[in-house]
């Protein structure tokens, strides 16, 4: 079994193309996670997830614990076998769901109370229980309970949660049961105070994890101010390990943090877009609800070499969005991983090549620049 | 191109193995044909179709003339295209569905005019209308335009029914464009009256179709007096053409049919109940939703070839049915699908044996016996 280790291949300013070796498998960094809540990457198969280049998949422990439970999945040889994944898997703290998602939260030193949004029922989730949890489920890697609060906030009340999401990371540390190519990431909090996120990095550090994550962003801050607060926290986490942007993002946020040192990405967006119509393009995302897509026998693009995006008409994905069909969110949803995927690898192939910002600056572009105009609409066929 | 072209390989009793040749491929028959109502069968890919090993897939003429429209369909090159699957297609006349789910009907002579389910737009759909409509959808086999009434009906009802069924099978022949390779479906009506039936049967030959189907039947009466129909059916129906039973059923529905003389197959069934927590197998259906299957680590069945029948545990089947997950009816449709495939690959191989009737006992008494016994639950891991 390989020792967790991460290996640092090629920098490019302070863009980092790397490999992290894990038990169950190597991930290529800069890497993007499908997020896999439920036991499911929504609406695909996982030999769709795979055939889209996907190293790594996620899981939710908050959902999991829930339904069908971690005891449960223990018993079932665990959340890789449970799912039919071959890769590695990171699992949340489920910290961040209890809250946006349960309810009656009561949140104190030693963890969080709280009612499952399902049946009502009261759980527990402590730093040493969601460790517990994570270990059940046999994450590859596993995430730290902390404290994400909303943004903007009173900095002594950022500061407050921050010190928590230290003891606690400590608390997680103790509690964490090292395996042989198993990991425990710990979480850089402090909201957009620079000072504060170097103190939690330093803090961190001095614990000691197997990667660093960045939480408490993408909660709806604009995109600069992302920016700068990876750019006042990067430089204070090792180079050595690597790090982790959670919950983001959109395709040129990813790019952007990046170019800051990010190496690990997750986010529903891709699958959650996928169900809502909106396919994500070279030439910017699309609303396949458009009537405009409606005669259109031209796949999303001819060159890409995932099924969903060469081999259907754009007509076709259209009406399987109006007749809600779901073929349509499977198809979507396919072709969005795969694109995230594809930007992952024009990224790390950048890095390599010294070309980062220039690949970044072209993919923002093309972007931008939008879809392809459509076709002159033929007469009837009557 | 090859000709539509019917090859009776060997006869059992009554039951027939052929081969339909047509212009999009062989067809093995006994078949079962899934049901892509909206241009996809539900919740699948046409990969996964394709690997239950269905040789074609029925569209049906309603659903499509009303969206996206028969001649954008075939402006984007046919419903085989639109939807990408490359085998053979047979489309329904219309006539079943705008009786089930239109609006506003009145019917005459000429056909009959409706109000669109989903906008309610008024439509008509002729004999010719409707060849017209399947011509435009490329449909391999296309089928007259019937009336369909509700059973028991009263004797004139039935008779006037099968009689003007009569009158526009042959207004359908003489709209149909032959093609080489294609070909068009006579509908024998009569309801359960057999000498009703043998004159529609006989009118329907008199005027000379490319394969003949049973209509009517698969409305709620008991199997028996389905299966009675049958006999008092098929004898009157040339040997040398297919014939196709609409709208059947459950597998012992189509195994006795099969006994019976029917060649053909469709229903919505294995992907309706693929997204209500069904699971066909061949120890009879059960209900995924069923709490003895949540820390069950057994596939479907373990012999299988299908993916989703022999991957997955059914504790994951259980999981992705109570999280009304989209992956839960994908895998339960393709595994349903797939044992029909299979229920129709061993009654092709048992009639080439000459043991079609010992297949068919076999079956049932499989299905009878019901689903394997539980697992004795494991104590807890904690």
């Amino acid at each position: 079994m390989p020792e967790f280790r991460f290996e640092l291949m090629a920098v490019d300013g302070a863009a980092r193309r790397g490999r992290l070796h894990t038990a169950w498998g190597v991930i290529d960094t800069p890497t993007f996670m499908p997020v896999g809540t439920a036991a499911t990457v929504k609406a695909m198969t996982f030999e769709m997830v795979r055939q889209t280049g996907a190293q790594i998949v996620l899981g939710n422990t908050y959902h999991l614990m829930l339904r069908p439970g971690a005891e449960r999945i223990a018993r079932l040889g665990g959340l890789r076998r449970f799912m039919g994944w071959d890769g590695p898997i990171l699992t949340d703290s489920g910290g961040f769901q209890v809250m946006s998602l349960a309810a009656r939260r009561k949140l104190d030193e030693k963890g969080v109370v709280f009612s499952s949004h399902i049946d009502g029922s009261r759980h527990e989730l402590t730093p040493e229980r969601s460790i517990e949890i994570q270990h059940l489920l046999d994450a590859t890697i596993t995430m730290q309970l902390d404290e994400c609060i909303r943004l903007p906030s009173e900095r002594h009340e950022t500061e407050r949660a921050m010190e928590l999401s230290l003891r606690w990371a400590e608390r997680s540390k103790q509690a964490f049961q090292p395996r042989q190519g198993y990991g425990l990431f710990g979480i850089v909090q402090g909201g957009t105070d620079l000072e504060l996120r170097a103190r939690s990095a330093k803090g961190l550090a001095a614990i000691g994890f197997d990667g660093y994550a960045v939480g408490g962003l993408a909660v709806g801050e604009p995109q600069a101010l992302m920016f700068e607060t990876l750019e006042g926290t990067c430089p204070h986490l090792p180079t050595t390990h690597p790090r982790y942007l959670m919950g983001v993002g959109k395709p040129a946020d990813m790019a952007g943090a990046v170019l800051r040192g990010i190496d690990m990405f997750d986010c529903v967006m891709p699958t959650r877009s996928g169900r809502t119509a909106q396919a994500f393009t070279k030439r910017g995302p699309l609303n396949m609800r458009n009537a405009r897509h409606a005669d259109d026998p031209r796949p999303l693009d001819p060159e890409a070499d995932c099924p969903a995006t060469r081999d259907y008409s754009r007509a076709y994905l259209h009406h399987l969005v109006k007749s809600e069909e779901i073929l349509g969110a499977t198809l979507l949803s396919w072709n969005n991983v795969w694109y995230y995927q594809e930007v992952m690898r024009g990224l790390r192939q950048a890095i390599e090549d010294g070309r980062s910002q220039q690949f970044v600056a072209d993919m923002l572009a093309s972007e931008a620049a939008g879809d392809i105009p459509p076709l002159p609409i033929q007469k009837d066929a009557r």
